[in-house]
């Protein structure tokens, strides 16, 4: 089958065989989308070698849970051992030995097929489409803020970033009834967000004037600087969220965290079944955020044209 | 007056006049402490150019409250504008337009006299002698962690540091009875540490074998590599206290804090009450924590002394 591989630090799309394992359920893929994680991982992050892509759709064609076959599913990217206490506990997303779906040591689903463990995947209701469902992944990991702390109408937020995560974090927040305003650079992106009824301001030269300091500033820029204009946005005793993950350290003044007593929370991935709701009831809309759709075999050019500022979902389609 | 002074980068004792604001309270200082902010300052830290000092134990000599006149007293070191919406809550540390003594646009307590609001005056118990009433304020900084996070005898918490604040923040958690290490690369101060029944790590060349990952890590080092360390030590989705105020930047890898969700705590100033009851009681013992004492006309020297690696507490005697 054809798969998309970054591997010895090149990125291409090769013939390898289909996964067979039989503890597993393999799913053919009908639609997956780029996320700026796999575009990092070309430059470096998290060390991994193999078929990228974690946010999918497709069909089980074979599971050790027959009752699996023929659904159409997305699926959880951490595989835990099963084993562990966290495991135990229900929270293989931070087990130690798990493995992540492209992005440690399990192949990806930028391929005709994918395998995960049964467990991992989540039927889709027959209401979303396809073009729909590959969102369901990055808009669970948009939801987790709301798992982590509570918002609610009283608070201030901002959301820096007006990308592919921002845009489905500031959708996800809007929920709460907060007052809420989309920091970015891009002058289309902001305007989407604008379409979706979400305040934006327009970061010029790196300077911004976001009135009022903030209960919440959510980090979704996927730039080095973000954190530290987040701490700028943030009121005394406020919290930032952190969302983005690139490679490499950034330099950041510590005491800045200390002086404001500000708590900052790391964010990563969160359940799937608040996404499909939100998907299913149409409070997040998400057919505005595609940016385009490539074959398989197109998916170096589609890396490219997702890697180009500003540009939203680039959608891979086996 | 005599005061130690930093101005234009120089650090030095001068004649300077006696505060006269007849606004605050006068406090003639009988001792003070040496912080490891004080240090920083003449680093560059906080931008402060005046007398340095904020840890002090004093008697009033003049005061608008005329109930405070000849009362010993110690005195919380933000003094907040008391019109802003921080300061109407009760929280004038995190006001906006507040100064703060010896950092901040406030000539602080390193000289014969000090002067504050009288409503920053805290009286100081008959049986506190001046050398423990002298810890009220870096202790009532290490008892903030308890306000900010529920600690109890379930969790496993390191505190990165064997110096001045970090032996505070040591004595204050083993008060809420859970498995306490700290993390030290001065083995005399570890073995202070022990003989107040904490168990004690020593960091070899930057290693440490810690066990197992930690619930709770308060950095309280005050080196631009405990903040790495700590990431190391927190469990997933742990909690990290960052104590630590240094000047300049650090390079940082933010992706660690998403990819194990974890959170980061700021924390500073802490309310006085609980200090000084921890010194009543007998809990938290303090008198092995002194290093020296100096008087104020050798305050150079002092201050000499108290950067010195692995040098606990310092005092100035006006």
């Amino acid at each position: 089958m054809k798969a998309l591989r970054f591997e010895d630090g090149a990125l291409g799309v090769a013939d390898v065989p289909v996964p067979d394992r039989h503890d597993e359920a393999i799913v053919r893929v009908t639609l997956a989308g780029i996320c700026s994680t796999d575009l990092q991982i070309t430059r470096g992050y998290a060390g991994f070698n193999g078929t990228l892509g974690h946010e999918f759709v497709g069909v089980v064609e074979r599971s050790p849970d027959r009752g699996q076959i023929g659904r159409r599913v997305v699926g959880e990217i951490n595989a835990g051992c099963g084993a562990c206490e966290l495991c135990r506990e229900g929270d293989p997303r931070h087990c130690a030995r798990r493995t992540v779906l492209g992005i440690h040591e399990r192949d990806g689903a930028f391929a005709e097929y994918v395998s995960l463990p049964p467990g991992n995947l989540l039927a889709v209701p027959d209401e979303l489409s396809d073009r729909q469902a590959v969102f369901v992944e990055p808009l669970a990991a948009a939801c987790e803020i709301l798992d982590q702390v509570s918002i609610n109408d009283t608070h201030r937020v901002a959301v820096i970033g007006d990308g592919k995560l921002g845009q489905l974090i500031a959708r996800v927040l809007a929920t709460t009834g907060c007052e809420l305003k989309m920091i970015g650079k891009h002058v289309n992106n902001l305007r989407l967000a604008s379409d979706a009824g979400i305040r934006t301001v327009l970061a010029e030269d790196g300077r911004v004037d976001a009135g009022a300091r903030c209960d919440f500033v959510v980090e979704a820029s996927g730039a080095a600087s973000g954190l530290q204009l987040a701490v700028d946005l943030a009121r005394p005793r406020g919290t930032i969220i952190l969302k983005s993950t690139f490679h490499g350290a950034v330099p950041f003044e510590t005491w800045r965290i200390v002086v404001d007593e500000l708590t900052v929370i790391g964010s990563r991935c969160g359940r799937f079944t608040r996404a499909i709701e939100l998907l299913r009831s149409g409070d997040v809309d998400v057919k505005p955020l595609i940016a385009g759709e490539y074959p398989l075999e197109s998916g170096v050019a589609a890396m490219t044209a997702a890697s180009q500022p500003g540009t939203l979902k680039v959608l891979l389609k086996p």
